[in-house]
């Protein structure tokens, strides 16, 4: 129940027709008693900037999630950056700190290794393969390098992204083995397609299958169904396999923590969700 | 439930605390099913212009409703203000218009003579005296004129405060008997008492109660007790009489219809509010 002492956490976006946000988190804050709304707030590109600045002034507000198309200009506005942040070079979820600045971090990444963690795969020590050096792509890897990846090969159609990517990489972690590589997956712990292919019918994988070996483990980020061609192929050659829509329910917890809400597991949050996922 | 499509109605004051506005109106927009929520703002004073420019830009706000301490600092954003708003001076609901700028207007006033309707008092052609002549009092004597009072007394400890407002009602309305007088109630259809006296015990009468006669309707803003010691006298002397949170209840429906939100009635609200009032 909404009353003068709510939380607010303003979901940022344009256009906001198709959020879930808002009916995930509320219906886990008055399970929990958490005195918190996330509202939706409808905010163009170019009024975005005008926006936060205002917010920040806004006492009760506690953060706020960022999305399209504000998760790249988000981040010049941020007087803290999580390493996260830094490398993905963007970023979806702000604390309002009590002096009005920003701190941001970005959780996309942190939402997959929690899933792997789930699963039991073990980050720390692997060596894993990130295909596709975009925005998901980027904080992937820098959620590997995070929980302690001994080796990280990135790789995009595009070389200078894989390359700026692997620069961040290694700039925030010297130790970690980065390097740019093709798409092979021999040879790799982990494998993780953050490319958009499998969202269309008919797009090739992402990378060769074929070349998978039995030990070793996939992860998606597409999520327009739930095993992609990929993961049945993956499948099919005896791998473990994550779906793109564990990374989703993952990161809310992390979400949830950074917010200082309490902790939650995804199975608390579906179980109380009013919407599917 | 609040989604992606879901319309804002901030509630904007400092501090919050205390609010009410959402434990009435947003069970009655579950209850109705319609698609908007209203939320705390808490701003301050000196960052309000910059927060409500802001705000001005969020396509999914509906409108706000303003309170302490900004009613009288939000007129000056409006790029259209209501008879009402002129008169009193401030300001309690605005509307955002699809070009980003705001309609404003003042319930305060409509809620007491909405209530004065529901017990069969008729302004139309009646003779009012306002005791006190500062916001609400103002607000008051704006809706008497609005709604056809044929002559309006106005009173304050503070005579350039009554003759402020006796200009101002005699600017809009020139065809009513605008009068600056003393406190005395004899000779009114109905009296106001607009003042804060009732608020703490001990407190003088706001006027002489002893004059009053019996046909005289006698209204109270001091909602402290639902019976102050004027009401108590009022109705020792055979009057009829209006307590003051009824003016809070009757606003509501202003404000909702003024939204767009559809038609309530005060017995509406109170009937699915998660506060008792």
């Amino acid at each position: 129940m909404i009353d003068g002492h709510t939380l607010l956490v303003p979901h940022i976006g344009y256009p906001t027709g198709s959020f879930k946000a808002p009916m995930i988190y509320n219906p886990w804050f008055e399970s929990r008693g958490v005195n918190a709304v996330v509202v939706p707030l409808a905010v163009t590109a170019e009024d975005f900037v005008a926006t936060m600045k205002a917010l920040s002034l806004v006492r009760n507000m506690r953060g706020a999630l960022i999305t399209m198309p504000h998760k790249i200009a988000v981040v010049d506005l941020l007087a803290e950056r999580s390493k996260a942040v830094e490398i993905a070079g963007s970023c979806n979820a702000v604390l309002r700190r009590d002096d009005g600045s920003y701190a941001g971090d970005m959780f996309d990444g942190t939402g997959f290794t929690r899933g792997l963690a789930n699963k039991g795969f073990r980050v720390a020590g692997s060596r894993g393969l990130v295909v596709g050096s975009g925005g998901v792509g980027s904080a992937i890897a820098a959620a590997l390098a995070a929980d302690g990846a001994t080796a990280i090969a990135v790789n995009d159609t595009n070389p200078a992204t894989a390359e700026g990517l692997g620069a961040r990489l290694r700039r925030h972690y010297p130790a970690i083995d980065v390097s740019v590589r093709s798409n092979d997956p021999a040879g790799f712990d982990l494998v993780v397609n953050a490319t958009p292919l499998g969202m269309k019918p008919g797009d090739p994988l992402p990378f060769d299958a074929g070349r998978l070996s039995a030990s070793t483990f996939v992860g998606e980020v597409v999520m327009k169904q739930e095993i992609t061609p990929l993961l049945a192929a993956a499948r099919a050659r005896g791998c473990r396999i994550q779906v793109g829509t564990d990374m989703l329910f993952e990161m809310i917890p992390a979400y949830l923590e950074y917010f200082g809400f309490g902790r939650a597991t995804a199975d608390d949050l579906r179980a109380v969700a009013q919407v599917s996922y």
